[in-house]
């Protein structure tokens, strides 16, 4: 059995290596804006996911650790998640930065409530890009108003992401023991009984829910629920 | 003739873009990297140049201006650039980000002087980046010494770089007239006489050799003066 701080870390590695793949991704996908103030947005987005690594990446260093190590076993992940799902233009790329991006601020606000308090305080300051992903939201709603046909295909397109994304974290959580030891309930950072297990397994539960319904309401609004 | 805030919109315009288009540049370059840790510094770097277009970009605001509406006649120059110096390779990227990003805190530095206080202050600021490249030039040496022949292969690679670059801002200047007038001395913000241009314009003549010669200076240090 690994110990609690295995399981931090490895929580910070994923989270961190996150943002870090994000801000590659999205700043490549601003390549496909059809213009300069469109890709200046992607750009500041994709700036927004850096500040985010570097946060988290400095937290990780005062904890003696070198980012790095923490987060090369989630290199094959993400990159395999963003390799999958290569927006094919630029309205896939907004559902994709939208999508992956609330999902991130959504999964960060949940597991901040398992962390001891000063990477608590990291992981909540990396839930801030909301009002920048915004321009995403506006630009799909009028889009998908003059070209009702592409409503159907980013429906589609967002259920994909969704799909890749719960497969990477499914295989995330059966090779890496910490993670899963979390998930579980049994790496608190004090020892626990079978009990606070339980409790801790089913907040988790819950917060997997609840990151669905986010989710969910977000395609609704967007009129991307099918 | 145009006014002289044209030239002074016109030269924050080209910076701005400058550094945008260097921000998407290395940011797509890091996935040339061998490693996580020097696809980090490349982040870094690419970070630092979207804060100086930010910075850049703020001021331009501050004067009334949209900074897309002033940047886009330049981005054809700069992503010409760009698309026919793509690196084959890690090192060439490590060439391309060190060249590039030394001559435009050079050329930055050399402006600051001809520009309204605000301006110059604002420009002053994006001279920061040099600490931060250092690791290209660290990478370079050691790679360079464990494999002889990769000199030759970048000494062309670094001049091929500087003549495109200088291509572009013949370009540029031809066809922008504010700028033009600029390195003629002609687009002073108060009224000047004859001798006054030529003094200014003399400057620039000067700074342009200054800019050549710190140019060949980093090569000999690196050993790609060829």
């Amino acid at each position: 059995v690994e110990s609690p701080s295995q399981a931090l870390i490895e929580l910070l590695g994923v989270v961190a290596y996150g943002e870090l793949a994000g801000f590659f991704r999205i700043a490549a996908d601003a390549e496909l804006a059809p213009s300069l103030a469109e890709s200046i947005k992607m750009a500041e987005l994709a700036d927004i996911e850096f500040r985010h690594y570097t946060l988290i990446g400095a937290h990780i260093q005062s904890l003696g650790i070198e980012p790095e190590s923490v987060m090369a076993p989630f290199v094959a992940a993400f990159d395999g998640y963003h390799e999958r799902t290569k927006p094919a233009d630029w309205f896939e790329g907004l559902v994709k930065a939208y999508v992956g991006d609330s999902i991130a601020t959504d999964f960060n606000l949940e597991i901040a409530a398992l962390l001891p308090a000063d990477s608590r305080e990291v992981i909540l300051k990396t839930a801030d890009s909301s009002s920048h992903v915004e321009f995403a939201v506006s630009t799909l709603m009028s889009a998908m108003a003059s070209d009702p046909r592409l409503r159907g295909r980013l429906a589609l397109w967002a259920r994909r992401l969704v799909g890749e994304a719960i497969a990477q974290a499914q295989y995330l959580a059966a090779e890496h023991e910490g993670l899963f030891e979390l998930i579980n309930g049994t790496a608190n950072s004090s020892p626990v009984g079978e009990e606070s297990n339980e409790v801790i397994g089913l907040d988790l539960g819950r917060a997997f829910i609840r990151l669905t319904e986010k989710h969910t309401h977000r395609m609704q609004r967007l009129g991307l629920a099918v």
